[in-house]
């Protein structure tokens, strides 16, 4: 496995990598879910090239950008468990140079669920995206399900912009509770780690409420709702039942969802989501 | 000589062609501004690609897009005679489908010139290129030096997103009496033809003041002002002295500076530039 962090480096270990190439994008403090992208990247490509780079541009002011875990030699030492060929490290300064000025963004699907909650959130995640594509100049990109509106917009950038390459989906991993794997579970208490399973079992209550016949949107959000806020330690942030192509909201009767939420349990905030569909 | 309208088409035949590749991005309405891009290209590169897409995001709500003039059937011939190995020529439904909404923006060296006087315009400009840069993967793109601030906001934009590929810049060609080549020179009558030769003559005024010991930035423009003015068909709209890397208005005494304006002559807005340097 390779490790390189110039651009310079990158191209030129690039240039001679078998085709196809698979990018993992990551910002490192690696869990199953990553892996989980690496392992079906080794199963689609030919080279598998991991990015380890905590975008500083897709924090908010206010967010956990300088308290985000990291934890490199661990990182590295997973990823060459994993067989990944190449692992790209870019500094902060090589990513946004002084005078850096150019930014992607993306209007409508934006603007809802996360967007609307992390004002210039998904402007930092379009505009690594593009860099890291072009940087890279992967075949495949591998993204988890569990940022399923940056999925949505990964997809909307690719496409609009022409990127030669596909975007490939991987499940949501989980801990044996259900609670969907993220480096953020990192920051909470044994007894939050406890209550942050509400979120899955709210999803699954409104699944099982879809399941048994009740498809009305607004019920599905008030059957969340109400596991939420049965949890002393959560905040509800949002809930949505939305169409998974844009995001829009729902309303009455659906046959096809995606059910997500933004909790916070302490001080940490959590996201997840669920896609519901009719048999 | 290849030509191409549908993505899929352009990807296969782009697999097959040697590399260098070299893209103009053009228009259309080609003139000899155009073909010296494509001059350029074939010393340089195996393989040529010329774009022919008159692209509505860049263009104001009151600009020319309907006017723009066109024909295909010329550029065609042109560009095979050149030697171009394949035109790109997406429709407009093409590049921007319903529920397109992924924008590139460049913040800082769009504010001025140009920018400021045509809101939207570098926008369009930088998202069609990070298109067709993602559409037709070149090693190298070719732009004219006529538009200096469109090479600097797409230089800018190589760098910023890191696209893999080299911009090269070609002289500003023009006619006899020094008019510099543009396609919106078709709007001319034979009067307002002639009296647009004011944008050189008021550039070189300026690069002969400089030469002659004159480096102050200010009188530079007002020597600039000064032709412009005593044109009765023409209309200034700016005059600049700036620094050629981040076009900032320069004041006092210069060594380097790019000299440019807007001029309408008529009902056509016509731009200029020229580079001044001290021995």
């Amino acid at each position: 496995m390779r490790t390189v962090s110039t651009l310079p480096e990158l191209r030129a270990v690039r240039a001679g990598l078998p085709e196809p190439v698979g990018l993992v994008p990551t910002m490192g403090f690696l869990h199953e879910g990553h892996l989980s992208l690496v392992r079906m990247a080794r199963a689609q490509c030919a080279s598998v090239v991991v990015s380890i780079f905590v975008n500083p541009t897709q924090f908010g002011p206010s967010e956990d950008l300088a308290a985000y875990p990291r934890d490199l030699p661990r990182d590295l030492g997973l990823l060459e468990s994993e067989g990944a060929h190449l692992v790209w490290m870019p500094s902060t300064q090589l990513m946004y140079p002084p005078g850096y000025q150019t930014w992607v963004t993306v209007e409508d699907i934006t603007q809802r669920l996360e967007g609307a909650m992390r004002s210039g959130h998904f402007r930092g995640v379009a505009t690594v995206v593009a860099k890291l594509f072009n940087a890279v100049q992967p075949q495949k990109a591998y993204f988890g399900q569990k940022d399923a509106q940056q999925v949505a917009v990964v997809r909307q950038i690719v496409a609009d912009l022409n990127f030669p390459l596909e975007i490939e989906v991987c499940p949501t991993v989980r801990e044996a509770d259900g609670l969907a794997m993220s480096s953020r579970n990192a920051y909470l208490s044994p007894e939050e780690r406890r209550a942050a399973v509400v979120l899955f079992r709210a999803l699954n209550a409104a699944k099982a409420a879809f399941e048994a016949g009740d498809g009305d949107a607004g019920h599905l959000r008030q059957v969340m709702v109400d596991v939420i806020n049965g949890e002393p330690l959560a905040r509800l942030q949002y809930v949505s039942c939305a169409d998974p192509a844009n995001l829009e909201e729902l309303e009455g009767p659906v046959t096809q969802a995606l059910l997500s939420m933004a909790v916070k349990i302490g001080k940490t905030r959590l996201i997840d989501n669920l896609l519901i569909e009719a048999l």
